[in-house]
């Protein structure tokens, strides 16, 4: 008789985005006439880059060629991507990434949830409070997170590193010693970003201890502020006990083109083995590369074009952020972030919780946000929104929420 | 400090077609004359059909305006992709299956690994042997394998069920009982195609013992013989005891375009949960849907124009395999499969083994096959041929072959 995975059934409700999806769909079905502001998923909502569309139509008419078509790819993505990588986010910055280093795939939430196959299940698991929750759920459905205890909302087996207004958000060496320690920066949900001295303490105690840090720096491209790293190899050490991951999501609007990679030393040893190999190992049996005509998408934005053009895109996004963050504060709600991430965590008025907050919101101004609790324990009490819209629903959210504070 | 899963270093050698790629780049860069004629991977050859590079380009084009513009598609795929498949593989062979009980997922290969997330590592796991190794691979690396015996070349815990000449390539129930049974129909790589009989057999079974049947029909596009199911679902009693991966990857020439679908139905059940929603999970919290313009190219080949250019390309390639099923026949070759199946499996001459005969081929004809041996102990003996290629390149490798044997 098969036996299911008895780690799933320990998974409270849904995904967090499918539970909301839920609310505003049955919200919306009993009152069609509203016309809701979206400010709750992190998803982008401008165009590709021209550059990208133009890459893209070259690349599917190689595809309708037989001298020119392309079959299965190689298994981590081609040269002509991995080395502008290597060139422009590392090489630029003064860091030496090997070409062997870099794996493309289809998305960072699948390499985040994925390299979970390459670590041992008894392994002790930090993750910051609040979380982006594929963190949390795929350790979880590993067995690597314990039971999940209803009343204080977590799990037994993970440690939580609570981010908080008090201790600006940047997560403290936990007291219990863990093996594999999740960073997000620039951050999701907060909006907030570690400085390169705050990364240099992690690195140096990941050493220290042996522990491995999966660094997601997803929001990387939303960076302003000089002292913010863009790559957790900025800070020497790193490649002896970090995994980076990086998205085209975001930087350049890919959440429906689907294209990230994975960035793992071959200096991360532990137990003897390389890292770097037995991931190499996962992907190329568990995967299969990504499209073509993708791959061509995201080398587009490489280009002298391509990069001006993306950067109009995150400055347009990044002016969003600046609109709902003076706006809520005006309104008099106290607001975090959204100056090196297109996140702004605001605080609830008076104490009230997440979702009752996110409720509120939704039914009295038509605006949907994202309820900080669903983010873990130290969320309660904030609600995060998203930059990703247009200029005129920042605004039109904005007026809504002051007409009704 | 880190534990690495283990299980992945009792794992031998690199895949099978790493280590082909391997052995033919060494000898390429000590032959650079030699013209080789591949007929190893199972890669398509072909350009995309019309039908589908018009709907990319179109796709594209809606990606570059606002209004169009596509980010986050639903989890599991969009519905006018969905529906396009539930008519025309499912309706119109007189087979109901529920929108919800499709996944759209990258690739079969990511599918078929990545299912074992939500069985418990316990289960006991049955293979046909020859078989397609990402099979095994994924169920060491989760540690449902045991350990490698290098003597046997075999793991201790899989049941491995021989499919060779003498009982026809069709697996029989094994005597130890298996929670989980994958079987590839037309399979890959002997060629060959169970019966809807045989299929009735195994349907029966899993039901009573409570198994379940990972069904691979990735090459469904390609029976000629109505005898043949083209899906595990034409069998009654299947809903409750199997899951089928599909994939565009034969289907329409998407080995580099990655687009595949897994049905997991609703009334298969397990220790009173339902793996489709378990599937669900798994998908939703590790995977974040494929690419708008890739899905727009798939439901392309399900309109009338589509069909027949997609007919067209399969029969070319078919073609091909009778070329080389004769041939080799003709050169005394015994020969299998190549009838409801790209692949077609021959019987290497005097005993010699496959390895060898894989080096003979490629050193003294420039022909690149695949060693049977590679696919499991009882391929020992054989190679793979894949139709894939160019007519002119199976008729070359046809006359090459003739000339050395």
């Amino acid at each position: 008789m098969l036996k299911v995975n008895d780690n799933y059934l320990k998974l409270p409700g849904s995904y967090l985005f499918a539970e909301i999806a839920r609310r505003v769909a049955a919200y919306s079905a009993e009152h069609p006439e509203k016309n809701l502001v979206r400010m709750g998923i992190g998803d982008v909502t401008r165009p590709l880059a021209p550059s990208v569309i133009e890459a893209m139509h070259k690349a599917v008419d190689e595809m309708g060629k037989a001298e020119t078509f392309k079959g299965y790819g190689p298994d981590f993505g081609y040269d002509f991507l991995i080395s502008a990588i290597c060139e422009n986010d590392y090489k630029a910055r003064g860091i030496d990434i090997a070409p062997d280093e870099i794996f493309i795939s289809d998305g960072a939430k699948s390499d985040c949830g994925n390299i979970g196959d390459i670590f041992s299940t008894d392994n002790v698991v930090a993750v910051c409070d609040p979380v982006y929750p594929v963190y949390v759920d795929t350790n979880a459905m590993a067995g690597r997170a314990g039971d999940y205890d209803d009343k204080h909302e977590c799990w037994t087996k993970l440690i939580y590193m609570p981010c908080t207004k008090e201790n600006g958000f940047v997560p403290q060496i936990p007291a219990q010693e863990p093996d594999i320690i999740y960073i997000c920066c620039p951050n999701n949900p907060t909006g907030t970003a570690a400085t390169r001295e705050q990364l240099r303490g992690w690195v140096d105690y990941a050493n220290y201890v042996g522990a491995v840090i999966l660094y997601d720096s997803a929001y990387e491209a939303y960076i302003s502020d000089p002292d913010v790293p863009h790559s957790i190899f900025e800070v020497s050490g790193a490649k002896t006990c970090a995994i980076e991951f990086r998205s085209f999501s975001k930087t350049a609007g890919f959440t429906g083109t689907r294209c990230a990679y994975t960035v793992v030393p071959k200096a991360l040893r532990r137990q003897g083995a390389s890292l770097n190999a037995l991931w190499g190992r996962r992907q190329s049996t568990k995967f299969n590369g990504v499209s073509y005509v993708t791959q061509r998408a995201a080398a587009a934005i490489y280009t002298e074009q391509g990069k001006k053009e993306i950067k109009e895109t995150i400055a347009y996004y990044m002016n969003n952020a600046k609109i709902i963050r003076e706006g809520l504060s005006d309104a008099g709600i106290e607001v975090f972030g959204g100056v090196n991430a297109p996140y702004i965590w605001a605080k609830t008025p008076d104490g009230t919780g997440s979702w009752d907050f996110f409720d509120i919101l939704m039914k009295k101004a038509g605006v949907i946000t994202t309820p900080g609790a669903g983010f873990g324990p130290s969320g309660e009490g904030y609600i995060r929104l998203t930059a990703f819209g247009s200029r005129e629903s920042a605004e039109e959210a904005i007026k809504r929420i002051k007409q009704i504070l």
